[in-house]
């Protein structure tokens, strides 16, 4: 099991395509540098194209017994400068990377001023007009706790009954964070979540209408879908307080 | 007057060169496609090639009376994406913005983990070994206040007196910070500074000894040069707090 930390800018999502560059497709070429084994890895949460991570956990099989140091050093060294291994775990036969996950936290940034800026554009989505925190926040209170977050995605497969843990709205200057951790996530729900909290806090809707959409049980109406490059998967929770992300955040 | 953020990585330096890409002649240019006609501008503050700024200051005179929001807004749109405006003042003609500036800010970032970070290696120097923050906060006590500071740069012209307001090391997680604020600095004093810290914070040099060799009044014995991308000029302020650059670091 490895911790991995990517830019995700240039890739298609973590998940591999045919076609095109993708967060997997690097670790599973570097894995074959290292082993000389065609490798396949499962991700514990899928990352759209253009949204980075910081915790992203990774597993695979292997029959290789290189010692856990070596994956980090030479993994690093085969992998793309935008691509990284923070820590390596052991982990048994039955370890499901995505099955066992018990949470994963999401950070969106939203950078909240009137100009671009060189130094964060590629991980913080620019809103030129004054965001409103406070009706963010109590519009993010309508999100905690188990609930069906139909209206959140709009792309519907199976149960869309989740659990969300922590919805959380903070400024640091120019620089507002919203993280969100859940028990895992529809397609695009945070990213339609930030959409629709944006709304909120510019006060094109009302905290009240936001809470009614939240309820509806409609697909699909709460939105737009915030940009990709604002997204960062922070963490991964599991039982096994020893496979604990030790990546700093 | 514009306030200017900028990513160092690709340019050689703040200052126009015959060759090689440049902060000013990328201003230049913008400024000259804005108003159509040739403009020389000074900046506060040099930053050496690969050096950040969040708050740099730049002047320049015209004979244009466009207003100060179409001066951010059209430069914005001329200028590369690692090149942004945030603010623009008017300032009187007899206004230096070398000269007239009381303080510089910088910001040295170090990343202070065993790994690589695809999402802050531009702008951080990794530094794998754990470093001892206390120490370098001692260190710093020896940097406050008016002092001869050739100890800290090999490149001597004119006086190497200056005035230190602020020299602090802090932690956040796996990122140390140093911020120092002075009068101006001479050439490299940050870099080496920082080279000097991080020396004393893997106990490669004692405390006593940096301070010696901080008061010893030989040119060039603190360093090595930390690495340019790790450095970020954050703020110059000046008397005329209306000046005070609006952007939020």
């Amino acid at each position: 099991m490895l911790i991995v930390e990517y830019d995700g800018t240039r890739y298609h999502g973590s998940q591999f395509q045919e076609n095109g560059c993708t967060i997997q497709g690097e670790i599973e070429r570097a894995l074959y540098k290292l082993m000389g084994e065609k490798t396949r890895i499962a991700a514990a949460s899928r990352t759209d194209a253009g949204v980075h991570a910081k915790g992203q956990v990774v597993s695979f099989d292997t029959q290789s017994s290189l010692p856990l140091e070596t994956y980090v050093r030479a993994l690093n060294h085969y992998m793309p400068r935008d691509i990284a291994v923070s820590v390596a775990y052991e982990v048994k036969g039955n370890f499901d990377v995505r099955r066992d996950a018990l949470r994963r936290a999401y950070r969106y940034h939203i950078l909240n001023r009137a100009t671009r800026s060189p130094l964060t554009d590629k991980y913080a989505y620019l809103v030129t007009r004054s965001l409103d925190i406070d009706a963010m926040n109590r519009a993010c209170q309508a999100l905690v706790g188990e609930h069906d977050f139909a209206p959140f995605s709009s792309r519907i497969e199976g149960s869309t009954v989740r659990t969300v843990y922590r919805a959380e709205v903070s400024r640091q200057k120019s620089m507002v964070m919203f993280d969100m951790e859940a028990s895992s996530f529809l397609l695009h729900q945070v990213r339609n979540t930030v959409g629709g909290l944006v709304n909120v806090g510019l006060g094109k809707i009302e905290v009240e209408t936001f809470r009614e959409l939240a309820y509806s049980g409609q697909s699909g109406v709460i939105g737009p879908t915030a940009p990709a490059h604002g997204l960062c998967l922070m963490k991964v929770n599991y039982a096994d307080k020893s496979f604990q992300p030790l990546v700093s955040m």
